[in-house]
Formats: structure tokens, C-alpha cells, sequence
């Protein structure tokens, strides 16, 4: 997605460790003309999908999620970190590492949110290792739901997450691929 | 807000320890069209002031932040819990007591995203004893920021939050404020 692209290339940050920062629009400050451009963008992708729910991980998942949610017509809904006290009840769950903190957790969701009669889209900002994505499709799974595919809005093509979920038979569409970020330049595929 | 009250009462659960849990349709699943609504509402009340950003906390008030910063047309931005590895440099930032998992947690802001010149709406989806938004409201006095005001989706009007945010002369919208959900019965604020 050009707009995407152009502003990564403008306002991203490429930081050790194969760390691009896109907080100044992404998922800290939050570009909100943009997000609903992802979300519309999503939806030409997928729109022959019936899709009845967008699925993602908080927190900055969640407002991609929602703009999907939007142009879709269904609900959004975000699996949570670790169990607070106002999640009860039934949950489906998964082991996460996280790319970004190192820290691994659980994600969870409400078993009363998704079932056998969806057909979810998994929404996400990175793919990098793919840990977040195989977490949410092992929600999906253990619910019994359908998986319509993923749409990420920056892929580290460079690392194994993408290889790894389209392996599995899983479609992923994400809005721009990095290739490499060698000394801070950022290269996309073509 | 009327549509926001008879969800509340149509979905809204109340559990022991004063928790009303609205996860089908606030703050886990996501009902897109109550959010933009939401959004709009907060848009209504506010469009006298200046707004030049809107300032939430992760995970929850993200959704909600976004769909008012929409409605603005101004930059969503949400601090983030905990210190990760891809934010770095200086931050603005604040102890915030949860009082849904009583968990104490710092929360973080990058101090390129808010200046003196900035005049900032707060959202949150709840309102219960206040600490999430003293937090952030420590925030935006650290960057010499201005504040419009605070608009929150639900306020628990039986807890002390309201008042201790009011009593500092800040401005504090609430859309639907619960005086009492004693025996499961909820009662709104007239």
C-alpha cells in the first residue's frame, strides 16, 4: 500500500536489533485517516471472504482492528494479555513470545466470542516471528471457527514469521513487506 | 448517552467486587458502530476546545480514543503500560494503580508527542476511582500540555474517581454514569 510505504519511509526508524519504530503514526501516536485507510485496504483484500469477525491482539492491534471491523460491518474483537479479574468464565488461550518485549504470555479469549459459525480475519501491525499470529490462530482453531486469513500491515520479510503462517495454508496479506533495513535503509519487495 | 445505557442494560453483567463487565460489546468484543457513536458524542460535547490530540491508556480505551480522534480530525495517542524495547528515549511518565487486576504499573508517554502547545481530550472507557486518569493527567501537567477535558464511556458515580477529578476543576464527561448496581440492578444518574 503506497501511502503506507511512503509514510514508513518518511517517519519510520530503523533501530538495533532489527527494531523499525513507527510510533509516530502506528501504534503509539496513531494516525487516524491512515488506520482507516488499512482498514478499508482489508477490506478490498478480503472482501469475498464472509467474514463475521476481526480478531487481533491488544493493544496496538486494536485500532487496525476496529477500522477493519468497520468496513467489514462485524464486530472487532481483541484477545487479552494475561487474566484480569474481569475476564471469567470459559476462555480459549495461547502461549505468546513477544518480538518486541522478549516476555512471553498468554493470550486469551472469551470462548462466548467466537464459535464454530465464524469466519474470522486475524488482524496485526507486525509480522516478524509470527508468535502473535500462531497465538491467534490457535484461538481460532480450539473454537472451531474458520480463518478467512491475516492482514498485517508491516511485514519483516526478512525474518520467519511469514514463511511460517503461509506455510500453513494460511492467506496473508500484508500492506508492505520489508526486505531488509541494512544501516537504516529500508527496502521493500516488489 | 442513551444508546450507550440500554446496552449496558440489555449486555452488561454485574459481578460481585463492583465490576460490570460490558465485554461483549465495549471492551473485549467491540461493537464498531457504539464506538463511532461514542466518538461523535464526545465530539458534540467537547468541539468548543481546541482539541489538538486525544490521550488514552492501552488496551481498552484504544478503540474509543481513535473513534473520537476521527471525529476531530486530530492524532489518537495511548501511553503505554510498562517500558518495551521499542520505546526508547524520553517519556513522560506515571504510576497508575488498576482497579480492575490491582496491579500497579507504570505508564509511559513519548515526549515527542506531546508539547506545550498541545490542548488534550483524555478518554478511557471507565471511570472508577480515578487513577488511570490521574495518571494521565500527570502526563500531559509534565508536558506543559493544556487539558480540554476528560470524556469516559462509564462511570461508576458510587466510587470516588468522579469527584477527586472533578475537585481539581477538570472537565469530566461521562456518558453513561452508574449510581448503584446493587443486586445486579443497575441504576443510572439522572
Amino acid at each position: 500500500m503506497q501511502r503506507l510505504e511512503d509514510r514508513i519511509l518518511k517517519d519510520g526508524v530503523v533501530k538495533g536489533g532489527n527494531i523499525l519504530k513507527v510510533d509516530s503514526f502506528l501504534n503509539h501516536q496513531i494516525d487516524v485517516s491512515l488506520y482507516d485507510e488499512i482498514g478499508e485496504e482489508f477490506h478490498r483484500l478480503f472482501k469475498d471472504e464472509p467474514v463475521t469477525k476481526v480478531l487481533t491482539v491488544e493493544s496496538s492491534g486494536i485500532g487496525l482492528a476496529v477500522a477493519t471491523a468497520r468496513a467489514f460491518g462485524v464486530p472487532a474483537l481483541f484477545a487479552k494479555k494475561n487474566r484480569t479479574r474481569n475476564i471469567d468464565g470459559e476462555v480459549y488461550s495461547a502461549a505468546v513470545e513477544s518480538f518486541t518485549s522478549g516476555i512471553t504470555y498468554t493470550i486469551i479469549v472469551s470462548k462466548r466470542f467466537l464459535t464454530t459459525s465464524d469466519h474470522v480475519l486475524i488482524i496485526d501491525d507486525f509480522l516478524a516471528k509470527g508468535q502473535a499470529l500462531l497465538g491467534l490462530l490457535g484461538i481460532v482453531n480450539q473454537s472451531g471457527a474458520s480463518v478467512a486469513g491475516c492482514g498485517i500491515a508491516i511485514e519483516k520479510g526478512f525474518q520467519e514469521g511469514g514463511k511460517l503462517i503461509r506455510d500453513k495454508g494460511i492467506r496473508v496479506e500484508s500492506l508492505a513487506i520489508i526486505d531488509s533495513m541494512e544501516d537504516g535503509i529500508i527496502k521493500f519487495r516488489r
